[in-house]
């Protein structure tokens, strides 16, 4: 058995989906990974991991936008206020998504459907950099 | 170590909730799986993985109005409409709940709670087949 | 290879977010875990795990607050409400975050964000206790 880890560093600047699919499938093929799973974990509490289709660009739009009608950036509603209007409803779109997922590898493939990417979902306004841990642990 | 993968397929015929529970664990019992972990992806952006309470089916019945009236199936809402008025809701609560869980298997027991059932949430209204991968990852 | 598994009961007395990271660490370093996935499954429908921001606790009342507008008690919304105003809002919140969380633990460190906890969050009014299930799977 073998264990791997890695950071995934992105650089963020607003709230959209950055999609790191390639990059992900890369380190699988650079590595040669077999067959066993890949976890991730974002290491923060204010942006999220989410798998999205990735083939109609306004399906993002349409999420973030669908997401900010949700939870407003009003700090009238909140009382965790001093990081700005947008850091608690960043919080809650966290507690509404995923900071976590487990992909499966088979034979050297990440195991997502035809339509699906894997992006991260920034919640912040001001720009910032996300660390993504992969951990592979397979054969 | 060893590691099986095998995929689920479901037929769904609308906005249900499918249970697979008895399935999932039948396979668990015929590949005799005794201690490892369980990785299932749903390999669709529109439909969901969700572990519910299985004695009340008025629970299932309550969730699918809820997701309905939390994000309403209204084209004027939305961009993406081109595949119709549940599309984009149906990404939406993709994004709201989960694609991937990861489940613990002991002694060859799914390592459920008492009044927990594992289910395909379905958010699309035309029928349509649903593909789930069954990553088995243990002794 | 190596795997564990142990229970973590968590008695609970209303809706709040209970940390629970420190008794995770404890156990990783007492059980001398190296490298590995520890698999989290809460085996109940009415509560969630989530990773949240351990700095500031008005993110917490921010959180609950958030969660009771967004699925109020009001028993007119649903038809199961035989075991209280409070029980299908909280399968809906169940469903909203999440019941599993997969992490990893690298040199026997759980690979946790500067300012991230791990909590169990309480979706009942009443005094009750979790059990949440813990499942080392490494080295």
């Amino acid at each position: 058995m073998r264990q791997e880890f890695f950071d995934l560093e992105i650089n963020t600047n607003g709230q959209k989906l950055y999609e790191f699919t390639d990059k992900t499938i890369k380190r699988i093929k650079n590595n040669n990974f077999k067959n066993g799973v890949l976890n991730l974990n974002i290491q923060h509490t204010s942006a999220s991991l989410i798998v999205q289709e990735n083939a109609d660009p306004d399906v993002q739009t349409d999420l973030i936008n669908y997401f900010n009608k949700l939870v407003p950036m009003d700090n009238s509603l909140y009382i965790h206020t001093v990081e700005g209007k947008d850091d608690m409803p960043a919080h809650i779109k966290s507690a509404l998504t995923n900071n976590q997922i487990t992909f499966s590898i088979k034979n050297g493939n990440l195991l997502l459907g035809t339509w699906q990417g894997i992006y991260l979902f920034e919640h912040r306004l001001k720009a910032t950099t996300r660390k993504i841990i992969h951990h592979y642990f397979g054969d």
